[in-house]
């Protein structure tokens, strides 16, 4: 981040005290990062946790149970939020932006929640906000979408952004194991809610790519106008079927321009082939494609998950407060933002126990016909207002997979010829 | 990147006036994308190349032959700086930042042969020097790597960094095309240098690497301290036993903490296994993972030649600029920077036609020896420092290949092991 004086602003100048909020494995993770890491000239002065009785590793006079000797403390410049409960966490994102106290936090369910308020916030108070860790823990993205392509045109974002489903994935495709014992092991591992369904029902997959929309292209959607699903309803059947094709299953959000003017913004269960990045996120790692006009397709990969990546996160964002740095937005106050598209048409692959349970009247096309005793499969266009208006495909037994190519082309996503064309028209100037 | 003031230092308040030197492909880029940005307050005013003769598709009025009408332009800000020839460019970087304006460029071997100098020329004018372009093209490494890995311990850089010997690579191992080609090729498509010894001969992927050096970890190598060779040697059995280990041969480049105090820097070609992320790096494509004790490991990938690519990462630099980014060498002016390596081990294979090109005694431990008609090979413990001082496993007929895994066990590579202590360690807190 660029110094107000090269000469005068260095590093040595600013000393950060900080408050933490929230000593489970993330907060936990941050104090034992930022003890390893002395060229960051910042410590954590207070920690502020739910129960006092708790056996703890450090020293109990550093611990107390009421925010607010964080936040009347003079001395802490930036309060570290990192509990789960996101309605806890905006109250106490909300009174530390009103003190003019910078805040780093990773709870995306609450910044999703919030974004306009918090975003108003920032703006009258003057303080900073950052949430690197919010999407895709360690990996760079917030970042990267804010200042490096900022100029330009992204035309596409999608990737695996949550790291306990796409264990869960794995852990079904490779080695065969149910879903619920699939699913023990990601909360044993740490990669995992406090509560499950948050992952497992697209819930946190939505509110990382509300941010990741606002971000990326300007767009700030809620998370009730996104169209997703999580991975319950992936069937044995499903896998099997993915396999043959040579693919897997991946739980994969995405943003795309589908027009001058709309951003089709989904979460969905899809199927990926070997050859296509993603096929090799596995486990609990994370990756995001950015698709533009010029820089064409940039892949990042890495941990999405875990105490030391996500603190790793947290600890950027600290030290990115020594030099000011504030998210800008710019995207966002500029003419012309994207609003979210309704009326779009996706390749998709539905499959249920029985054939009833499939509104085939819903398909505007539909290019095979799979029935065997038990299975009914049925691939075709659908189109994505249908999806969103209704629910029948998320019923019991009822699995929606989207396939490798998402839009159909007989839909309106025209994307790389309007790219092609743009890049025509300048080559002939 | 921050604003001094958010409220009153928006994108509106500067306008880039800039002198582009270079009508080449990526300076014609960027005029193109430049065009097409009109978010970004930037224009070219005048344009500097050799030949005035040369058919332009741009009116003629803005060119010139002479640099010091950009220079001394006092209207123009900005000089972007594209030209091949690295001394020319040396000689129009140091003038222009002189004069205290910013400079962009993408000329790597200028950058590498002059790191120290330039350096010395930011911080005695303070203009900024920006050159994301002079690595991976598009891909944001040199910003992630100053910015965001500033205080998680970088433990290893490694990728695939220069795109034309990537694409012969790929060309000749997936279509069966001969060497020269695959060369004429690349070149055709504009994705190699004007000199393809540059690029085959690993020359700027090693340029590259002393520019990636110095942001990761802070050690300015010089070129000559870095052990490099290209693919020139690399032969058909070579390629017959990569496929059979199924894995494919690679030129990665290395950066790597191998103890408190030393960097081993290198770039070789190497085996890749199907199963490791470069592997999917396939013709002009780069990318580079890093390693870290916190957030682990991190891949970025994406079109590392090309016209619109590099442009895209000029562009870039040049809209950072609007809010005086300047890359800040941070990890440089710290204690304790880490010094080039000279004696490590390497796991390698090397092959000849014959057993008497092959030094056997210079290695430290044979793994294994592979002898027919017409071709030795011998799979081993090598000292880095032996390769460095010797020739002869660079002769016409010899060929070394890395081990996928690059350092040997034997060697006094214990960085894994020191992560897993140091967690421990916070861990038992």
């Amino acid at each position: 981040m660029p110094l107000k004086d090269n000469q005068t602003n260095n590093q040595s100048t600013k000393v950060l005290t900080i408050g933490l909020v929230g000593f489970g494995v993330v907060g936990k993770g941050l104090y034992d990062v930022l003890k390893s890491t002395p060229a960051l000239d910042a410590q954590i002065k207070r920690i502020c946790i739910k129960d006092p009785n708790k056996p703890r590793s450090v020293d109990k006079s550093i611990f107390t149970t009421d925010v607010n000797e964080l936040l009347e403390d003079e001395s802490i410049c930036v309060i570290a939020e990192l509990i789960d409960d996101a309605d806890a966490a905006y109250e106490i994102v909300k009174a530390a932006l009103q003190k003019g106290k910078s805040v780093v936090s990773a709870n995306k369910k609450m910044i999703a929640a919030h974004f306009e308020e918090l975003l108003h916030l920032q703006q009258k108070h003057g303080a900073a906000f950052l949430y690197e860790a919010s999407c895709c823990a360690g990996i760079p993205i917030i970042r990267n979408l804010e200042e490096y392509y900022d100029n330009d045109l992204l035309t596409q974002v999608k990737g695996i952004i949550n790291g306990s489903t796409n264990f869960i994935l794995t852990k079904i495709a490779e080695e065969g194991l149910p879903f619920a014992e699939a699913l023990k092991k990601a909360q044993e591992l740490g990669f995992a809610e406090s509560n499950p369904s948050l992952d497992i029902e697209g819930h946190d997959a939505a509110n990382k790519l509300v941010i990741l929309a606002a971000h990326a292209f300007g767009t700030i959607a809620k998370q009730s106008e996104i169209l997703y699903t999580g991975i319950t309803s992936v069937k044995k059947e499903d896998a099997v079927y993915a396999k043959e094709k040579g693919s897997s299953i991946k739980l994969v959000a995405h943003a795309k321009k589908i027009n001058d003017h709309e951003l089709a913004v989904f979460v969905l269960p899809q199927l990926v082939k070997a050859d296509n990045d993603l096929f090799n996120v596995k486990n609990e790692f994370n990756a995001l494609e950015t698709e533009s006009c010029f820089a064409d397709r940039h892949f990042f990969k890495g941990r999405g998950a875990g105490a030391y990546p996500t603190a790793a996160a947290v600890l950027s964002d600290i030290s990115a407060l020594r030099y000011d740095y504030k998210y800008e937005y710019k995207k966002i106050s500029r003419p012309g933002t994207l609003t979210v598209a309704k009326d779009y048409l996706l390749n998709v692959i539905i499959s249920a126990e029985e054939q009833a349970a499939i509104e085939d009247t819903a398909f505007e096309q539909i290019n095979e016909w799979h029935s065997e005793a038990g299975y009914v499969r049925i691939r075709g266009v659908i189109n994505a207002a249908h999806l969103k208006q209704n629910d029948w495909w998320k019923a019991a037994g009822v699995s929606l997979i989207l396939c490798e190519d998402a839009f159909s082309t007989e839909g309106k996503v025209v994307r790389e010829e309007e790219k092609v064309s743009l890049r025509k028209s300048l080559a002939a100037v």
